[in-house]
């Protein structure tokens, strides 16, 4: 019997991965079993050569457009999740669920070890167990498949000290427009590829092996600008039409310290990261009728290169005390960029946002909704998002054109040794 | 006064394109008049190099990589309209518009007009009149707007004669199970690029101009595999792992013979097209469950290469004679590639499909929606499309997954020639 072979692949899966006592090697049989193991065992041996962003570890490189080919692959195993600190792929989609009613922490460690497997599998370019047709696999395109816990999942297993305040609860800020649809879920998977056929793949496989356990509450897909439109190493545009990710850290030691959770407070979140998600709807119409000068104060950087007003390069920094010859602040106080900066190491997030386009019928003028998946990661959303979104919901000139209506956090557990799965720190029993 | 002063742009612009004597060249002072008509008049020779696909023009071939860049246009104007015969593009979008009650020939001429001066505009990488910030259209990346005219339009202009019968009325199928929503339109645009960016940035011009006369009700968005995934020149797959436009014809002149009208029942569209699209929704979820040798039964090629099952490459043709040694034939005789083949010239057509995913917000598990967005030209509807349609509604094999939930035809017009308009040869008095 060969592994991909159809026959109740559920079911065998589930014998597989349901167990403890299977992923920790003992008290194995031969056949599918045996095989599949020696398959996990073997995840990394097999993967593709990896390749790094021209811009460094900081999400907001990109890489070279020879990293494109559908074969490359980014590591699964690790001290981190992927897809936080990697290079920023093209296409992305945001994979919310809810656990199944009667959710313990058995099942949830089952499910856990079944989307670890498969997210193993699928980002080295080989098909999940059970999946009849690995063809479909074999061009992952930098394929990352990142998990993120909800408070629900918390609470389900019997832990909700575990859960970080803030993903617990969000504070409420002015500006909040919130539909309760794109809230906070369970679990979240968030999937990144090259290649938005690859994305739709892995989404399949990872929504249907869930679905024992949790169902999908929301997809959100986004994009950002096509590999290749610009020159590499380029930083992308957002549909605002401004270069977005700019101030982001590039250094790979201040982005580690940006964003690994040291688990002083929850030690089994030591090497992992925090979540924010907010779905902001913003009006293109009127944006899109402003002149290139207003926009460029709005934001306090340049359309044409992503320049500060302050500056000459898109590498510098976003003065906020820098006057001009009458002695004004060149960097509107309001200036999108100006209330967003910093105001301490703590402060600081790395964001890896996806721009979203959908298709309505309304039979209005305004057809299609488009915005912006904020995503941004850090140790504590407590100390970096929260302060920041608070100013920002205070006074920000962005405010005008874009509306926050939807919000979702978690925490995201760190990488999972190769055998080992994605979050079983937390549910090590 | 600069071109893109946002000063009541959509007045001056109606003012500038709403009579027919300005773009004859006729009576012009100077000004914002002067200096539009003079920016028309230049199109072309400010558009950046056009880039040919490695395949030749068959709507199934796509160009180098070489070609992916930004800054690459298609021609605008010329004998027939871009989007058509052209390499297809990675993104596309169809915009399907209703025309505003009480339009008539002069509203829907001056629609035209100045939809037409935004497409030349645009797919040069130049921003539209009255658009203030021109930044976002300089990365044309292959953008082309084709235009399509729906059975409304004809009516509207009291010209219902000029209606091709195919697009006044498709004959009901079988296996439909059409929801109206996805309907015939009083217009199309399918705009397509490279880049998804470049697209929502069209689209929202596009929709806004038109906004006067006439209200989107529609958007389908689509892509194909990212460019660069697979070697340069290879048939995209769509979601159902096949190889997808292999059997369209690449030599340019057979593409001709196929795609456009001669005139002969209806003047004004010789040079012009036909085009069906058709939102088929594929239950992947039960697709993905079949076995590859299954796969290609039901399509008559094979998964990995596309070559048909009676041959070796992917060049090959299907042979729906061809038998194996026990004297069977090898192409399953209601296998999809085997009942779409035409069984005369005239039942050619030119596929250009997008892949489409939709998120939806279920709370079942489900989630997105998937399918393919089948957009097919060819000379006449009615001696292509029909009888091929026909025929797979009455059996094939591919109809176990799929289902046509929408179907929209529309008569595509000649291109335009410089300084004239898309639709001319149907307006002109
Ligand atoms: C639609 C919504 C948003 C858009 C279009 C947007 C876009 C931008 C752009 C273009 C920049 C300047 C370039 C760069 O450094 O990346 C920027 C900077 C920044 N944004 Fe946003 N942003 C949005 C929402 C937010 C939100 C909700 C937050 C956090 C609460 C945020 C935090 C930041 C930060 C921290 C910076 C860097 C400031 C600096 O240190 O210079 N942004 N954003
Ligand atoms: C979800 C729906 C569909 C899918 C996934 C699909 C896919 C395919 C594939 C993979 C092939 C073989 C490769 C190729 O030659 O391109 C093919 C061939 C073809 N299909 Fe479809 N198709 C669909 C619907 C349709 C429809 C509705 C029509 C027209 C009524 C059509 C007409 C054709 C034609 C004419 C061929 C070429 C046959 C030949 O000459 O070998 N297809 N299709």
């Amino acid at each position: 019997m060969t592994e991909g072979t159809p026959t109740s692949s559920r079911l065998s899966r589930r014998a597989l991965l349901g167990g403890g006592a299977v992923l920790a090697g003992t008290t194995l049989g031969g056949g599918v079993v045996g095989h599949a193991v020696g398959a996990l065992g073997n995840g990394r041996s097999e993967t593709m050569p990896s390749t790094d962003g021209v811009a460094g570890p900081g999400a907001a490189g990109r890489p070279g457009s020879d990293a494109v080919a559908g074969k490359a692959t980014e590591p699964f195993w690790g001290a981190h999740q992927s897809g936080i600190a990697t290079p920023h792929q093209a296409h992305g989609v945001f994979l919310g669920f809810d656990l199944r009613r009667g959710a313990d922490a058995n099942s949830v460690r089952s499910m856990l070890r079944m989307l670890t497997d498969d997210a193993a599998r699928l980002t080295a370019g080989r098909g999940p167990l059970g999946a009849v047709d690995a063809e479909l696999a074999t061009t992952p395109a930098r394929l990352t498949v990142t998990f993120g816990f909800g408070v629900g999942l918390f609470d389900a297993i019997g832990k909700p000290e575990a859960c970080p305040p803030h993903v617990r609860s969000m504070p409420a800020f002015r500006t909040d427009r919130l539909d309760r649809r794109w809230g906070s879920t369970d679990l979240l998977l968030q999937v990144c590829s090259e290649d938005p056929m690859t994305l739709t793949f892995a989404e399949r496989r990872l929504v249907r092996d869930a679905s024992d356990f949790a169902t999908l509450r929301w997809a959100q897909r986004g994009f950002l600008p096509a590999r290749g439109t610009e020159p590499d190493g380029t930083t992308p545009r957002n549909l605002m039409g401004m270069r977005d990710g700019t101030a982001n850290e590039s250094d790979p030691n201040e982005v580690a310290a940006v964003l690994w959770n040291d688990g002083s407070t929850h030690p089994w979140l030591a090497g992992g990261s925090q979540l924010v998600l907010r779905r902001i709807r913003i009006d293109m119409a009127t944006w899109d009728d402003l002149e290139i000068e207003a926009k460029e104060v709005a934001f306090g950087r340049r359309v044409a290169d992503g320049s500060p007003l302050n500056g000459s390069k898109e590498s510098d920094s976003i003065d906020r005390e820098a006057v001009d010859e009458q002695g004004f602040t060149i960097i509107s106080p309001t200036a999108h960029a100006a209330r967003a900066q910093a105001r301490s190491g703590r402060e600081r997030m790395i964001r890896r946002p996806y721009n979203y386009a959908v298709d309505t019928e309304t039979g209005t003028e305004t057809g299609t909704e488009e915005g912006l998946l904020f995503a941004a990661y850090q140790a504590d959303l407590g100390t970096a998002f929260v302060p920041v979104q608070r100013r920002l919901a205070e006074s920000d000139a962005l405010n005008t054109w874009t509306t926050h209506i939807g919000s979702a956090s978690y925490a995201i557990p760190p990488g999972a040794k190769e055998g080992s799965f994605v979050g079983d720190t937390l549910l090590r029993a």
